[in-house]
């Protein structure tokens, strides 16, 4: 079977770390190279987390550094969802895995120029990155073969009352990645809100044993602290793992083409996603917006991910 | 037990009509008069209805017909909900009814001044009427106890993906309303899209007969035409009378004290209601938002108002 | 000669003083009455110094006090121009001249249902009450012959970088004003800042002598005194009596038809008038602009109102 | 005398052409390398234009191509002053001089990666480049001394009402440029309007005789053509080679040290620079914007350059 080629723009972030150990654990998956944003916590402690995550788990890859702030706002982060550090209570072991001595941008750069076929790109943090790569090397969109984007929410946000918090740290950015004319897959809290896990299922997942186990329980119980806190919930949604799993297995997900767009300019809505759903704007339909996913299904991929990384 | 003072500055319109009815049959509101807006559709065809509504069943109430046009904007009507003349389907009887020979908003101040006690303000349409009254007459908004408004949405908009129609018509309006000062009481789409009527509670509304079921009837089955084949459901919400139920008794509610705003600068946002249910803007709350209600008790006062009128 | 039909809606203000005493002086004027408007000063203070002016000059004119804040935004005012009283160091005697028991609004609006012909009004202040007036009555419009405005700008402002006084305060106003279909002449800081009064002009203003004198020197000499302060000038321009000068005599003037606009959405330009001389934006020509004055004609005409008052 | 280091961004361009012809000629420049920019035409021509203008005169210079387009905006261009090929009727000669193989963005980081002293950056058209270059690499920031921009306007625009061309191709990059931190020199349409060239110069310009004279020749008369049909003017404003004069004679120029923004959310006001000379904002002050020019000294300049270029 045919290997699915990809780069992982990602800010870990709690969430981001599953997404990574999901790809990390298929065989499916060609990896071509991580990247860092900054978003859930600042730039230099996104990148720590995803260079040990690499080193323990996948030290053959290329990482590299992104952009340190978004392109026209200050950068907004949020330690009370994912710890000061960006992965709460998870002790990840000491690596001497290196960065790339090039920018994320360049990294891209030289990954879809040496690259034959047309990559993948997951991005599951802000698009500062991806933004940037497009306008030095807009030649090479051509190599891209879709954007897999976890950001957005038609059903109200996470960070004002409609804008969600990947989009919100970098409307401009999501905007430009958006009109890019790529294929989009849009995994909005839409669906991601139906990707959760129990507090049970956590129990299951710690109980594999492991390194990986150890990792995920760490990552998924420091985001169900916060959402007991202040949601009064026993159950968490995995945001970031969507797309790894959607690009993995695109039938545990639902979805419909829609137009999507960013909203720049609202006093109170900016960082708003434009999910179209009924098409009341009549304008271009440029992305596939998931909205229904098989929790089941997700849920055995976590834990199959799990024991596969301890093997 | 004391009656409830109260103008209606409405736009029949299908649920505007079932809101009126709800006013007239109550012995338990005063209402000192009825002002008429553009908005469902254009005001000729709001005030001819209103006229027709009130020379039918309350002949002795003051109308007037207010702005024909939003503040800004030129004005967007629905008549794809409502049919052409407003009322869809509904035939009502000729009448020499008058209207009073001053605009909505001198008679709003006419009342005002002349009243002893504070005034409700129920609004189902947009709110050009009030707001420009509000700018004319500053110094009676004293008289004033709240406004009962039927518009905005925090789950989704009805003209676009996040706007709802009355507050999309004239956003600046309801700015100018929410900032008023003024307390307010908003039933929004959160609450009115559970204020709906089943197809089957529609043939026990005309079976009961009479002039006052014909009318209820041919409103709602109006608006469930439109939502049968639009939305492929066969119900239908009924908006605007839950304005009014709120009044007669709001026990049948449940809200949060919220703070209410509205979008004006966006480019897909525009008319997008903010209701700030987790504070994250922090602004003072200046409106308790409607957001559950008790849809038995509801369909109870329908009922009982179309057999009272008949009476 | 036919008299020039005129309602004067004001904010004194030191040079909307100079503006009503043209007005007075002039036998070929028919003031049908004075609204005054909050602006320079707030409007108990503008309303009192009209008050005490018509008192003084006129004492048969309507008078009528108008809205006490712009339509959206709270009132900026400008006493470092004009004083904390509006007219600096002016003392206008006594009266016991009344105002009208009716709001600007209302008095407008009977004025213009009430005549047989067209009549123009004067604007000098910001544009509020008349912005609300349109609001309420748009069927009047067909009774207003045209609007005579000071304000706005296309060569830098003097409130921002590019907004002038009279516009910023309520530029949504301006924006429903320009927009009303009336045909409009505009008198910007282009034109008023060559209609200015040098010191030895106003040496021979004071000469004259009487009341009118005393006023119109006290009134010219306040802004003069802000102007040596801050601009290191020994002349003032006379930016409000441009309006009624130019309705006594259009020949002092030249001017250009354009599309004129307000700035309403701007981070830094909130309240800029755009006057597209060179039509870049291809919108229909709603204004006539006036950009040159003969300045000799200009004093001649001040200084014959000073002396003609005091006769 | 030390060299100035010196980068040039630029878009040829009729006035581009004699910015580079300045820097060309003197001893004094250290031109490090040369970036091309989309403008006043699209970015093949003006990479053309500049590849053959470095291939005639100064063929050891790097240079290297940017951004196809502005950041968010689709390209404007004004072939309408420089004619299709940018450089109206301007004919250089054929040459083999090669672009770098990598972007203008990499040679500037590649420029200043190398450099052991600061270095100037001339900006003569949208600022595209330098805005995507400062996000890729905000750590090189440090190496830069300051950007010299030709751009913006406090006294009317050229493209629209209030708005200078090369600010409102791409107002966001402005707005990143002047942002950034670095001090900024500013040469808008109020110095540059200030060094024109009259009729009876170009003629004495054209005398001169040999490669030099011919291009500066026919690239003056192609904007002066222009002038002449559109604004009836014998004499053309020089707008970009204002920078590099400022560079090699700062004493030419006056300026004032001021805040300098962009507006990116006005209606009508899009792309206008705020040169807020009176500090109405209270903003910090981030650039030196040019306001007055010796303009006989600005023509010898450019008469003694072409004589230079000529031997």
């Amino acid at each position: 079977m045919k290997k699915i080629p990809v780069i992982i723009d990602c800010d870990p972030g709690c969430d981001d770390a599953i997404a990574l150990l999901l790809a990390f654990a298929s065989d499916r998956m060609d990896i071509k190279g991580v990247t860092v944003s900054a978003g859930n916590v600042n730039i230099n402690n996104t990148t720590e987390n995803a260079r040990k995550l690499v080193g323990a788990f996948k030290p053959e890859l290329k990482i590299a550094k992104g952009c340190e702030k978004p392109l026209f706002k200050t950068i907004v982060t949020a330690p009370e969802v994912h710890g000061e550090s960006g992965l709460g209570s998870v002790r990840l072991p000491e690596t001497d895995k290196k960065l790339e001595g090039i920018t994320a941008i360049e990294l891209i750069a030289e990954i879809l120029k040496e690259s034959e076929e047309k990559i993948n790109i997951v991005i599951t943090g802000p698009m500062t990155n991806i933004a940037v790569f497009l306008m030095v090397y807009p030649e090479l969109k051509s190599k891209i073969e879709k954007f897999i984007i976890m950001g957005g929410s038609s059903i109200g946000g996470n960070v004002t009352p409609s804008a969600e918090f990947n989009i919100y740290v970098d409307a401009e950015a999501a905007d430009i990645v958006f009109k890019s004319g790529v294929d989009i897959v849009l995994c909005p809290l839409d669906v991601t809100m139906k990707a959760f896990v129990t507090e049970k299922e956590l129990g299951e997942i710690r109980n594999i044993g492991g390194l990986a186990s150890e990792v995920a329980y760490g990552a998924i119980k420091t985001s169900l602290d916060f959402y007991k806190e202040f949601y009064q919930k026993s159950e968490v949604p995995m945001h970031d793992p969507c797309t790894i799993a959607y690009l993995l297995n695109s039938e545990l997900f639902k979805g419909e083409r829609v137009f999507l767009g960013t909203e720049l300019k609202g006093e109170f809505t900016y960082g708003e996603t434009i999910i179209d759903y009924r098409n009341k704007f009549g304008q271009e339909k440029n992305a596939l917006v998931l909205t229904e996913i098989d929790r089941a299904g997700f849920i055995t991929l976590i834990k199959k991910t799990v024991e596969t990384l301890n093997k």
